[in-house]
């Protein structure tokens, strides 16, 4: 038995993107809280220029929490100065993750630098990067989310791409433990499409590294792999089947909504597309 | 020690749809034999309202070998009659390779029929038909190739993404032999980001289950994940780790390239799209 969602707008959260960066976060943030949602999750672009902690207060005092906190500079590098530059930036990030309260920093990881073929060392890059990230997400209590992306995006936004491999990575940054600092981001467009994904699911709530849940859908046709994805239920994605895995498997924590679609969510007043986040969070999540 | 392109034109292969079908085939035939390349490998298109023995003939005569045939009419569908008739297709498509001469019917397998969102079920659907037609290739001395392709087509092309899953099918299909008649294609461009994909082509050398090898580069930026694909050496893949991981497992057949690029080469003339294709093959393959 999935949780009905209709019923808990308290784990139903809204990921910025969705609503396509139109008006200032104070906005989003009120509009967020009016539709009932219970939580949010800020990307960077929305804190950029601001005082953190007053944007913290501000969800604070609209009834929201947090249930991430979008998104990680890329870390492969041509240069080591470029690495060291991409982990300091990750590193304010995670600080400025603390001072608003959310529970885990999303990682996309990045891929291949200008002139690189090899993705190999694109990911011992990273590898080591969250290490020393997951080190500083321990003092500033803000935990590690890392997100596996669709290999469409594999060239150039992530060298992750299977959830098996970020739950290997996981342990080779980490170590088994019980109680894990580096987890997964599990986002139905990304991985729906993996024939492992419903045994991945398992292993990565028997290893409690399920630290987020992204949905959206795919649209057939795919008119922009980065900015066509569809809300929940326009597309192919059984997304019900996978949420349905993913609290079997133990997740108990957000449904967080992302859609990027700049032809079509993005275009329309937010109170809309809040809207129809809350009609499919019931009737196609 | 990889093999010399350069050396061995005998094993160098066009894909026909390299040239973007803009001639009839008895052209194509012509200009990749007078290019210099030992193999073609035509699509059903090529041959459709035509006399196909008569086009075996004309390859013969151009001094050209076969690599493969392609590629399969899709096998899913929402109703039984509508499988059955792609089966039929199917098993015609293979009579017509075995005239040709084809070694090999690449298998580009289908995904979702309209409506579903049971990925599973299409893969369930495309073992069966494969049982079916192993046996048809059988008879008519073709084998079966799975080609795996990017998950970027998941939703309409290719419920088979992964080269590990393609071998897990070929021995739930045929079961483990020394003489396989079910096998995988395995092409760059759907593969080059899989983690596993170095284990898995080894695996694949193993059980004798490469029947075909693919080459073209992902472009970045890629504008249309199926028709801006790229020339050899144009993109990020790192196509020559790939060939020797392939000849390290035994491969020893044919390299053929296959490129989908609507803006770019199907927009050149035949000989100048060869021309290319031969120095890279030497010095980016």
């Amino acid at each position: 038995m999935v949780r009905d969602l209709a019923r808990h707008p308290e784990i139903c959260s809204i990921n910025t993107a969705t609503l396509g960066f139109q008006a200032p976060i104070d906005e989003v943030i009120e509009a967020v809280a009016r539709a009932g949602f219970g939580m949010i999750s800020p990307w960077r672009r929305d804190t950029k220029d601001l005082d953190v902690s007053a944007v913290a207060r501000q969800i604070r005092d609209a009834g929201l929490k947090l249930s991430g906190y979008c998104r990680s500079p890329y870390i492969p590098a041509a240069t080591v100065a470029q690495y060291r530059a991409n982990i300091a930036a990750n590193k304010q990030a995670i600080d400025d993750a603390a001072v608003l309260g959310a529970p885990v920093f999303v990682m996309v990881v990045g891929s291949l630098p200008e002139g690189s073929k090899d993705i190999e060392d694109a990911r011992r890059q990273v590898r080591e990067a969250c290490g020393e990230l997951m080190e500083h997400g321990r003092k500033a209590g803000v935990k590690i989310g890392l997100e596996p992306l669709h290999p469409v995006y594999a060239a150039d936004r992530s060298c992750l791409t299977l959830l098996s491999e970020a739950l290997d990575w996981c342990e080779m940054i980490e170590g088994k433990t019980d109680e894990p600092q580096v987890g997964t981001i599990i986002d139905c467009y990304h991985v729906w499409w993996d024939p492992n994904i419903r045994r991945d699911i398992a292993r990565a709530g028997r290893e409690k590294r399920i630290f987020g849940f992204h949905v959206c859908d795919w649209l057939v046709p795919t008119t922009d792999v980065l900015n066509d994805r569809g809300m929940m239920g326009d597309g192919i994605i059984d997304i019900r089947g996978l949420r349905t895995a993913l609290e079997e498997a133990g997740h108990t924590g957000a449904v967080e909504v992302e859609i990027f679609s700049a032809q079509n969510w993005w275009r329309r007043p937010m109170a809309e597309t809040l809207q129809a986040c809350r009609e499919r969070f019931s009737t196609a999540t």
